[in-house]
């Protein structure tokens, strides 16, 4: 998505070898207009599903999420995440695992939001090594739901989450793909 | 807002004598065609101020701040909320305790995303006893920016947070306000 891999080029920021800060537009910041028009290329992507559910995880996700579920007509299903959970009662629940702040999170979605009859297309900021969307998926299976595909604002190609997924058969739609960074500039997958 | 209360009656949930659970299209759930019909609402109260920016707290927040802003054609701010913050380089923060939760909360917002130039609008899900609200506008003090008003989607005005900010004579503006929860059953205050 042009639009999309403009504003990462000019308001990104890379940060070491692996981390791309983007708290300007989608992280802390948000420019609404860009997120409507990335919920548009969301439904583009996956129009020829009947998708009935958009799931994400808090916070960052909340803003594409929505604007997809705008465009689909569908409801958006936030996942919380906790430090830890006590009561699992009426949750199902999933442990994910930062790569970046070296962490584990449990996500939790309440068993009234998620069942057999949904068809859900899962929505992130990033796919990077894959636990968040994993940790998605677990609930899916556990709701006996079904995954219709998976889109996410910014892939980086080089880590291994889009492998684990093509391994699984899932579609996965990424809006901007990182191949690589180079002297803290952003290659994109189709940069010449 | 009569869409937002019927959808507060059909779907809200009363627990106790103050709490109202809206986890159905608000709070875990989202609605966003709701959202989008709060943000038209929002920019019809308060189109007449200059509003450069939103700002609102993570996470319920994000989905009626994120539609106001598609409107308004601005950016919007969501401030993080940390259970306590050592490195504050960089940051404007607040303490914001929770009565529900009984719990503070320190929330914070990039120095790099509001300055002096900004007028600011702030959205949040509820208005009960005003904490967020007030974290907010000290973080809006803070940056020397001017608070042009607040939109919140439910107030309960037989708490305290109401009368906090008109005494501050901050323009106010509730989408649905409830004046009491009666056997269980909510009363806005424009039932007859």
């Amino acid at each position: 998505m042009q639009q999309l891999e403009e504003k990462i080029r000019t308001e990104g920021q890379v940060l070491g070898d692996d981390v791309l800060k983007v708290d300007n537009f989608l992280n802390h910041q948000i420019d609404p207009e860009l997120m409507y028009a990335m919920g548009q290329e969301f439904y583009r992507l996956f129009q020829s599903k009947k998708i009935t559910k958009i799931l994400t995880v808090e916070s960052s996700g909340i803003a594409p999420a929505v604007m997809a579920g705008l465009i689909f007509k569908v409801p958006v299903v936030f996942a919380r995440k906790h430090k830890s959970l006590t009561l699992k009662d009426n949750l199902y629940t999933a442990t994910v695992y930062s790569f970046t702040k070296k962490v584990s999170n449990e996500i939790s979605i309440s068993k009234k939001f998620l069942d057999a009859d949904d068809h859900v297309l899962i929505i992130d900021d990033f796919l990077a090594n894959g636990q968040a969307v994993q940790g998605l998926m677990e609930i899916i299976d556990a709701a006996n739901a079904t995954l219709e595909g998976v889109g996410i604002v910014i892939e980086k190609t080089f880590q291994k989450g889009r492998q684990l997924l093509d391994e699984k058969g899932v579609q996965v739609e990424s809006l901007a793909r990182i191949k690589a960074f180079e002297n803290g500039q952003v290659v994109f997958v189709d940069d010449k």
